[in-house]
């Protein structure tokens, strides 16, 4: 245990014991957070948290980047497992982690694997196609550069295709049904009034929706190419 | 079954059998037909491919979206899935599936948990933080507009977060020894001459290195904060 914390790794952390995740009020830091909170309302779980001072970067200090390399929150940390803790970096993988250690009544996603294969599919689309685009479109936007237009577009394309899946515009299942998840059989997990973790993962972007400098007008236009014309559902908040 | 194809879906789509992977020359298009090469090769799998023709924007078609509505390549479709095929977006997870459902000896990652976490965790590094960063910079750094700097310094930053964590330079494991392979006990799979998943994941991009508009030097420097100081080694390709 003494070579797994630096020295200089906070007390904080270094003497937690169950999960102890590093966090910070960003939108992937909340997704982690908000899944531990359901868990522990759940199943009781012992976990503590960290709340890290993005301001002094923190997360790139040599102790935190032994624990992840990549210097970014969150962070969860699993001092339950052997030789040594467990560190889970990039909170799409915290939480599929979590999901698959802690969540043993599947409350957050399904035990039959093609479901659950949709659960990854609406993450990994949210982790790699989503809040990246989001993510620079928040800046750009404030910059007014060349950029502007491409991640304008970009995003909106982004919003047509959660909207589209959730209006039950495509799929072969339930085609013309709307849904309240993005995974799952028919209208998802609503039924048991909780969701999936993919639901928790894109929820944490999609809420600064109305922030987000798009226009009501252009969400509500689907005109993005010939699959996108008939969309016209507003509603683009999943999760609630 | 008739309801699940759209009428208008090729026949080498809709009459395949097995799996079948509809891909092209792209980074994401090709780990996927990797993955599936290996296993043709390891398990004698049964799959078909088709290529997708870009530039007719094939992949935006109703018969295309409605089996993927983020009209992107690659797609698996696993056509031996009840009561319907299963089709499976995002390249991610296309590669986590065929683990999970052909990959039983486990050859591309772990039956350990913990070792198959971190598998998914680089693998979902790459995708979120990774491959986005590297598709927009070789956009921005032809315009060489506003964003050219931003894409250009948090790329050298993502390769310098794989070359660290290769080098065995902050992992609480086997600190100061170099690794093969981005996840796995010691220098991961190499001992066996063989990867794993996250490997093939992040190397469909990685493999352009040299192309893509870096300078050596800058790669082999680590100035980019404290963290990254003592980072020399030049050996990021990762695979091979």
């Amino acid at each position: 245990m003494s070579e797994f914390y630096a020295p200089e790794t906070p007390d904080r952390v270094k003497n937690a014991t169950g999960l102890h995740l590093i966090t910070a009020l960003t939108p992937n830091g909340r997704k982690a957070h908000i899944y531990l909170e359901e868990l522990k309302d759940a199943y009781g779980l012992a976990c503590t948290i960290s709340l890290i001072d993005l301001d002094t970067e923190e997360q790139k200090k040599p102790w935190f980047l032994r624990l992840n390399p990549n210097g970014r929150i969150p962070l969860l940390i699993d001092n339950t497992t052997t030789p040594h803790p467990h560190p889970v970096m990039e909170s799409s993988a915290i939480l599929l982690y979590l999901f698959h250690t802690v969540d043993r009544a599947h409350q957050f996603g399904y035990a039959d694997p093609l479901l659950q294969s949709q659960v990854l599919q609406w993450t990994v689309f949210w982790a790699a196609s989503g809040q990246p685009v989001q993510g620079q479109w928040n800046s750009f936007r404030r910059s007014g550069g060349r950029g502007r237009g491409r991640f304008h577009d970009e995003l909106l394309r982004v919003y047509h295709v959660l909207d589209a899946h959730l209006a039950g515009r495509y799929r072969y299942t339930a085609r013309s049904r709307a849904r309240e998840s993005l995974a799952g059989p028919g209208a998802g997990k609503y039924m048991y009034n909780v969701h999936t973790l993919a639901d928790i993962h894109a929820w944490a972007w999609v809420r600064n929706l109305r922030g987000v400098g798009l226009e009501e007008g252009e969400l509500a236009r689907g005109a993005l190419g010939e699959g996108y014309d008939e969309v016209v559902h507003p509603e683009l908040v999943v999760g609630t």
